[in-house]
């Protein structure tokens, strides 16, 4: 019983770890690879059908996940590799997306949204990642007519700044500036301790209630208009996530004595209600609120926010030479 | 020659003072009063026709500048009837503005779009305001579905930082969240030291190239498609008119001498080229991209801002009631 | 033996809470009352005598805690009682603990030290209170030399900001400003969630260890050289404390089953090292360093810094007409 | 007598050319040269008795400026050259000002120091460098016991967040955190907008006064207990400069007319008095408390901290080497 209660993570990866003792799943196909220059293990996720759909708990599409991002140890050079790796992906998302029949000739127009509540700190990723990217500071100047890609960028806020569901801003926004493609930058929830802020899940579609803030309305391709690219990188984990876990892990450490008989016989004696209310009384209302975080997010934040702006940076001139 | 010579004022006050010598204009209605209980000299400019517009340099509507906001000096109580006062501003520039055969109990949309780069201290003051509004927080909870008046707020950054023309994003929040009537803030450029941080100016009317950052287009009820009714704070002065008025002053203090006379003869003498040449020696090409402004500037913007934020959380009140 | 795994807390309302159940203990003398403006509940914890000390994991002095600080939904009126009570409140326990013999009409000088990361949210109460304090804002010019209490405020930063103890640093300016008493301002670490953001901790005691940040020596009298004043705000929980309270409220659930004893037969099974082994599989090392915080954190912090800094604005004419 | 009116400029290099059409003055050497890997002019002005004090206007000792930083357009290559050139700069400053007996292989404590109030863009550069310099950031491990160059770093604030002067807290914290030496990064005042942004003075000298800020008492080897290297960039232009220049050439402009001979008439006429009035009239009051700055600061000074950052993380380095 315990198992079925909601783990939420928004990590594709994550969400696929907990099904795999189930064998092979129709509807769902990994690939993993290795980059050598970035130390980035990437794993492929292709979501095909409603098998798949309701397997992972997500909808149809591409999630590749870039693991090992060990900022705080890279140095220049290394970073550089990784945004160049995390450029090419996006690169392959969008093209993916975008009407096959455009001109591949024509200028592409990307607007980035930074998602989340910047006086946050774990959910300051998304507003952070417009501030640093510097692909669209023209000045004055306008960019070339030749220029292949034109980048503009979007720090929406969140309901509790603007009063409005950023969904609305977002589309909004899309229809009067008329991008091509979003990239919709955001932090996410995961379930793994390890994977704060050293892993980013890049993908073809935002699953509503998925981010750190409550986006309550998804940002996808029906809701504004034009494919929607996400970038997200966990940094907090949802505080009924780490209860779950530690009580999880108490049964499996009686495993071999007869509590779990007992446990069972006492759950079974028990109504519907009761066993409601037992779970309640461990995972307390207020945990549905809160959230886990490592003390250094801050610092962590930034280091993240600083190569996703750069994989941005880097973007028109991998997408111009592919 | 030199009076000819822009002298860039954001407030229509300061453009009156300049040609209050010439007698009265056409076009151009004035009252003023004073208000006891907030301390603030109320003035109320209309510009009725194109001779006034011509004038005064700013297209007909109404201004309304409320002077003598002395914030470093208020206790918290004239804090509170300075805040009521300009909300009574706002609430008429509202209601005036709106369609005269809407129904007067229909809930009325307000969108709060704070202008400015909120990371340059004097341009700061639209963003600060959108942060310290709090009547739009709901938190969890949706309004009272009687509530009369509803309001939503948005910090849309500049240029430098979006890309994007701040009119493109603005236009896009109006189409998809349809407000009723848009309050921009802004921060503007006065012409004389004594009025920076301590009036407002409430007007019908956005001019373009107003404020003290670049925004290119205005924001008017044409180019968002609803009202606009702009509340703006001078927190600088150019600094070509800080050269323009010392050198003004400067040709004043000899005007009882020859030096007048002299001077005339040696323009007179000069083409026209070598006039204009001599203005951009005195005020240097680079002075163009520069503003003046008061060393305290941040308390002084945080502390208007404050009001201003007061005066918004007071509207729905002020206009439900009035 | 799950009891026995240390539960962090910074409150003596919290530590005491834990043992009441053993009765009334030697060295410890708690008072209670109710203020009716204010609305907050006072409760006073003395800790006179190492039995005390040991009692409740702190050192002996008066912990003196304000409950109920709803400040989300208190008006301004409410507030400024608020604001009061808490100067009040700091007000004797300065008296007290500076030296008797003082006479009573010389000039206080008073250092508030806002300590925590201000780019942490939950650790940014400290250097906020810093930023709204208004009473030492004298401009260019100097208090009147008349004025019975002086104060200067500093933001040490945390050591991964500058790479020094924050004491280091506090010891250097309290021996070059020489203050007669320092008010250090802090978020601190609670079990319960009730109590984030709606409770306050007035003491003239820090000890070691205590607060959101890692502040590994304490701000003693001893170690700067005069007394210091805490007052502590909780913000977060430790990660650890969620997932300990969670399996003890996992077992009582089953407190009438057999569980319990064999749970018991399963332990006694177990070599120490096995049982040490269980304990850090459930909470995780990296629990260590990460802490449960609530959502809307910015705002609840931003509304009790406010607070603290309105104390401590009123601080001046409390002590004066006390 | 304009001419004799202050000028105020943080720069020795502008002081000495306003010097220079008076030829070679005893008590100031003056080299220059050219960096082609970093593109900087260094040009290194040494003060060296009373006679080149008073004709500059400041004390004895070096002062070594580096023009052409032009960030905006370097590429990151380019920046590493600079911030390696400024970092030898220092080095040597360093060097010279210490103790001459000290044991080279010594470990050296440097206590940086970032001057100036954060919240007021373009004094902003002082904290800015604080936050961006890195290699204070030991996390939780100790750096390595032979590790030549330990660094710390504080930015005090400014008097009117703190109540009390920089330079208290300044002796405090290198009273109680014994650095050999300080290096203080602070935001200048220039006189000509060219050299905005683009220009760092590195000297072994602050004198009072200087900064954007007003830091009324200096921050000196006297004051602060150990050699004191100053590291500045010129953000603002004083209102008053900008405002004589405009009259100097002015009036240069009519130079070769009878304007100067009338007007010297004129002035001989008047009283002492009277003239001063006409200084005070140009100049206005409320001009000794404003500044010019860029409208593009923001992005300047980040830039330019940027670059001051790295020279210092650089640093450890080339003092271990050289």
């Amino acid at each position: 019983m315990l198992e079925e209660y909601e783990n939420r993570t928004d990590l594709a990866l994550e969400a696929n770890e907990q099904i795999k003792d189930e064998g092979k799943q129709s509807g769902i196909v990994v690939h993993e690879n290795y980059d050598e220059l970035s130390g980035l293990k990437i794993t492929c996720i292709d979501i095909t059908d409603s098998n798949g759909e309701k397997a992972l708990g997500r909808k149809m599409g591409r999630y590749v996940t870039a693991e090992n991002m060990e900022l705080a140890t890279a140095d220049s050079g290394q970073q550089d590799y990784m945004a160049d790796r995390l450029a090419c992906i996006m690169a392959e998302l969008i093209k993916s997306s975008m009407n096959p029949s455009a001109n591949p000739h024509d200028r592409i127009k990307i607007l980035v949204v930074g998602l989340g509540n910047k006086e946050v700190t774990p959910d300051s990723l998304g507003p952070l990642v417009t501030e640093y990217v510097s692909v669209l500071d023209y000045g004055d100047d306008e960019p070339a007519e030749d220029a292949h890609i034109r980048m503009t960028a979007i720090a929406p806020g969140v309901m509790a700044q603007t009063g409005m569901e950023t969904a609305v801003i977002v589309r909004g926004v899309v229809a009067s500036s008329r991008p091509d493609v979003v990239i919709a930058i955001d932090a996410l929830a995961a379930r793994s301790s390890a994977r704060l802020n050293t892993t980013v899940q890049l993908s073809d579609r935002i699953n509503p209630g998925s981010g750190v803030g409550n986006h309550r309305m998804g940002l996808t391709r029906e809701s504004v208009g034009v494919p929607v690219i996400a970038v997200g990188i966990p940094t907090v984990i949802e505080a009924a996530t780490i209860v779950h876990d530690a009580i999880v892990n108490f049964t499996k450490a009686f495993a071999g004595s007869d509590i779990m008989g007992t446990m069972k016989d006492v759950m079974d004696s028990m109504t519907e209600r009761e066993r409601r209310a037992l779970m309640l009384e461990l995972i307390a209302p207020s945990m549905s609120t809160m959230y886990v975080t490592p003390r250094d997010v801050d610092a962590a934040v930034q280091r993240t926010a600083y190569i996703v702006a750069k994989a941005l940076d880097r973007l028109p001139d991998i997408m111009t030479s592919a």
